[in-house]
């Protein structure tokens, strides 16, 4: 078990100190995009957990932020429609929208350079996905492996839960989106969206491009207390998962009890010093409600404007008006 | 094969006749509605299919006309988020539309009394079908008859032609609605709509009637040609049909042509003078496209007006805002 709890706590404080001096990710072609203005537009989706943790950070939000001066258009979205193909409680639900929120504004998402909306406040995702579906074969989305993972204990699930990357499809495809950062474990539910947009296109006439993979270069950040498995908000231990609301003695306390023989307090003050002021921002963010819910409802506006017309092209193309 | 379609024919004029003198629909409990004032809200729907033929006519439409007076509220969809479920012309898709929307009008839907509308146009149906695809275990829908049926042929279908029965659900729902004309090929649809709103009440608080089904009492209507399978559209032997568009000469040689040795020349009058007028008017509406789309486009300001506040509702009970 040493090795690679070692192994894991090194490429943490490594993942940690490359991303405070720069943002790097590559396409899926290999292509940095490290120094260059890429142009395009980068579209991604993230649940509504509440505040995110550490494994959310350094794996996904930390390279948002780098990406919005380097796309000429960043949409981020609060994917609430995903959320419910789970169940929820709704008032928690409700909360957990809004701390996430909070949580994008103090990682560095800024909503004059990016869109930061709530899925379900922009009605052509639905739509589309709807659309989308019509052209998806059902032996396609029994092929996804994560249904085959998540559909096991569960009774086979929801209708939701089996059709939502037709819907991540629509996500994406609603922006024409030429660029989405995705974790390994979603690079095959990219690519039924660029089979999506291949087979519209092919129908109806070339309308989306083929959205490209931004993978990042950080590796996915382990639990503190099993190094086989990684860091998840749903992990029943508490002492497993560093959240970025958690105080420096939180975090301290993990450390040490995290499944490791050395290196943990140098690891905890790197981190300590990256959460510190992205908590003392979400705990001010958290205190106005009415700001978040504004910011949400200005990037939807935003959003809307850019999902309408296209929606209102794919409808004329579909033979709907 | 005499005796069958003897039968077919008899039961042909008798449902020609009695339509004429009244319209008679019992609910799913037997109860008759024939004269009373029955309040709730009818919600129906139907395929744009283009102009309709007889058993449509015969089967449903009729009857849709004669609700308008027993029911407070009535709306009539157009349904082409239904239609893609199975390859469309995108022209003959919107061509289709129009013609539907004419002969409802010729068939005696007032769009004073009804809400017309095209279900594509109002967002919500495509919102609420995913909320309620969050609550429906794929076993539900894998069960259903027509699934198999319409997936046996088609290398088992698209997501769209698995999932239309929640997306039918969401149509009624939408509107609270308490009252369904249906087939009873479609009784097993309209009992997935009632268990869906068992469900969402039970998980969130009342707020769905339980709608219940009006069966008609027209027999369905058979083929001309083969008097084991019912009337219909996409029949390949275009004697079979007889469409609202068709001339008294198209009539009378169907007639003729027809497999059954005696009646026909009487059903072919009875026939005639029922068509005869709906055809005039089908074709006086189909030479003004802009008056049909401007039909719907009221059409979908009224039904949005009552989709938007129950969907913002749910939106509320689920946790969205």
């Amino acid at each position: 078990m040493a090795l690679p709890v070692r192994t894991s706590m090194k490429r943490l404080l490594c993942s940690i100190q490359k991303c405070t001096a720069t943002q790097n990710v590559r396409t899926s072609t290999g292509e940095s995009t490290d120094k260059d203005w890429c142009g395009g537009r980068v579209f991604s989706g993230i649940q509504p957990t509440g505040v995110p943790h550490l494994g959310n950070y350094l794996g996904a939000l930390e390279s948002w932020a780098g990406l919005q001066g380097k796309y000429s258009s960043v949409l981020y979205s609060i994917v609430d429609l995903h959320a419910i193909t789970m169940p929820q409680s709704p008032a928690q639900l409700r909360d957990n929208i809004l701390d996430m929120t909070a949580s994008l504004l103090a990682c560095g998402i800024n909503p004059t350079h990016s869109i930061i909306f709530q899925q379900s406040q922009v009605s052509e995702h639905a739509e589309l996905s709807w659309i989308l579906g019509c052209l998806t074969s059902m032996p396609r989305l029994r092929h996804l492996p994560q249904w085959k993972m998540k559909s096991k204990d569960k009774r086979e699930g929801s209708v939701g839960l089996f059709t939502y990357p037709v819907l991540q499809a629509a996500d994406i495809m609603l922006y024409r989106s030429t660029h989405v950062p995705v974790g390994e474990d979603q690079m095959q539910h990219l690519e039924l969206a660029q089979d999506l947009a291949r087979i519209f296109n092919n129908q109806y006439g070339e309308l989306f491009p083929e959205p490209q993979a931004l993978l990042s270069e950080s590796r996915r950040v382990k639990s503190l207390r099993d190094p086989s498995s990684k860091m998840s908000k749903s992990d029943p231990q508490r002492l497993a998962t560093i959240n970025l609301s958690d105080s420096p003695e939180d975090i301290v306390l993990k450390f040490r009890k995290a499944v490791t023989d050395f290196t943990s307090e140098l690891v905890a003050d790197a981190v300590i010093q990256k959460v510190a002021p992205i908590r003392a921002e979400i705990g001010r963010l958290r205190a106005d409600r009415t700001h978040l819910e504004s910011v949400l409802s200005h990037g939807a506006d935003r959003a809307r404007q850019l999902a309408a017309p296209l929606l209102a092209e794919v409808r004329r193309r579909v033979g709907f008006s």
